[in-house]
């Protein structure tokens, strides 16, 4: 069994998502558990003060080393992975994903305000960011990193749904269609409705191969995808 | 005003993002309007079955196109853009994000289940990414979009603070530390403590290249990520 958990200081970010399809299906099934952990409940004295301003000056609050070390101190044992999702980390994909599907624990750490104190990073196996964008805080990123995992634990997808999906095998997913045969003034293609099973997987084989050249050659030569 | 428009199958899972500190802050302050369309609303039929099998077979089930283009249609105007978060789409960087801070009303369509019937895309503007993953559906990747846009409109930020973040001029963002002046073991840079704001910006800057170069080399040639 997986077991996630999250360190955050905005921990009711995640009532939704702890309820999420994914998520509670992986629970139910006892493939997985996620805990969310608040950052807060790490900080001594009674304001539980998180932040502080940066030393040398500029806008915004910084997330303090020590609340955020007890915090994993707390939750890490000899089979965690301490991550930090930070804009400065390896950027994440799906073979990543499937790697960190294989983990006994993950301790996923959220950033948040202008930064975290940089003395917390001795303490933290690896850096993942889920995109070249600027999030509010590492709170989405870690149910990007959660939901991805998750899914692909064995016995959370129905069979045969992840290997026909984009990137599984370097490409992206053939176009789907689904009743009725003709709406919003276009049909189906014809070779989907012939029961011609052969036939049918190589339409879908080359329109994966048509779509990845149009939308995503860069695809074709990235080695992280193939698996 | 910048209004986001979300259609989704899963809206409860939004609960707890609507309410979350940049959402509420930019639309407490008039800025941007985020609002949530669950697609069932527009399938007709009392079960408002928004799935069905997929022509040619395959596991799975793959949304419908009649409700997704009702609910399309229901809520776009002249000045809409409709985008579609796909894995098959363009990936999602630091400047999209600043084009789309600069829309009227952005349209967000969440992808679910295998996939959606092709025969939507003619109704769709832009098809985006927001990383090489498969996640459940496209509503985490919607909240990704909406809160790296609306942390950007102007007054949703701490003077100066979109200015020295990661990406915004290239480079990654250089260590910040913050009180106490020791902890685990480490000591804060000398020079963030004298009070020389000249060596201050030059220590920064250079650790900002120093860290750009080791971990993410890569951004150092990419044009995406300079405004």
């Amino acid at each position: 069994m997986l077991k996630i958990t999250i360190l955050t200081i905005c921990p009711e970010m995640f009532g939704d998502f702890l309820a999420s399809h994914c998520i509670a299906l992986a629970e139910k099934r006892q493939l997985a558990k996620v805990e969310i952990v608040d950052i807060r409940d790490y900080a001594g004295g009674s304001f539980r003060k998180v932040d502080d301003s940066p030393y040398g000056g500029g806008p915004g609050m910084v997330l303090r080393a020590e609340p955020v070390y007890e915090a994993i101190m707390a939750h890490k044992d000899a089979g965690s992975r301490v991550i930090f999702l930070s804009p400065a980390g390896q950027t994440y994909h799906q073979k990543k994903a499937r790697a960190l599907a294989r983990a006994e624990h993950l301790i996923l750490l959220c950033g948040h305000y202008e930064g975290i104190d940089a003395r917390i990073l001795p303490f933290v196996d690896e850096e993942l960011s889920v995109g070249d964008y600027i999030l509010s805080g590492g709170e989405i990123a870690a149910m990007a990193v959660t939901d991805s995992v998750l899914r692909l634990l064995k016995g959370n997808l129905k069979e045969g749904s992840a290997e026909e999906e984009s990137f599984e095998d370097g490409l992206l997913e053939y176009p789907q269609y689904t009743r009725p045969v003709e709406c919003l003034g276009q049909k189906v293609p014809e070779v989907l409705l012939s029961g011609n099973h052969e036939a049918i997987a190589e339409y879908r084989k080359a329109e994966s191969l048509r779509m990845t050249r149009e939308k995503r050659p860069d695809l074709l030569n990235k080695s992280h995808f193939v698996f």
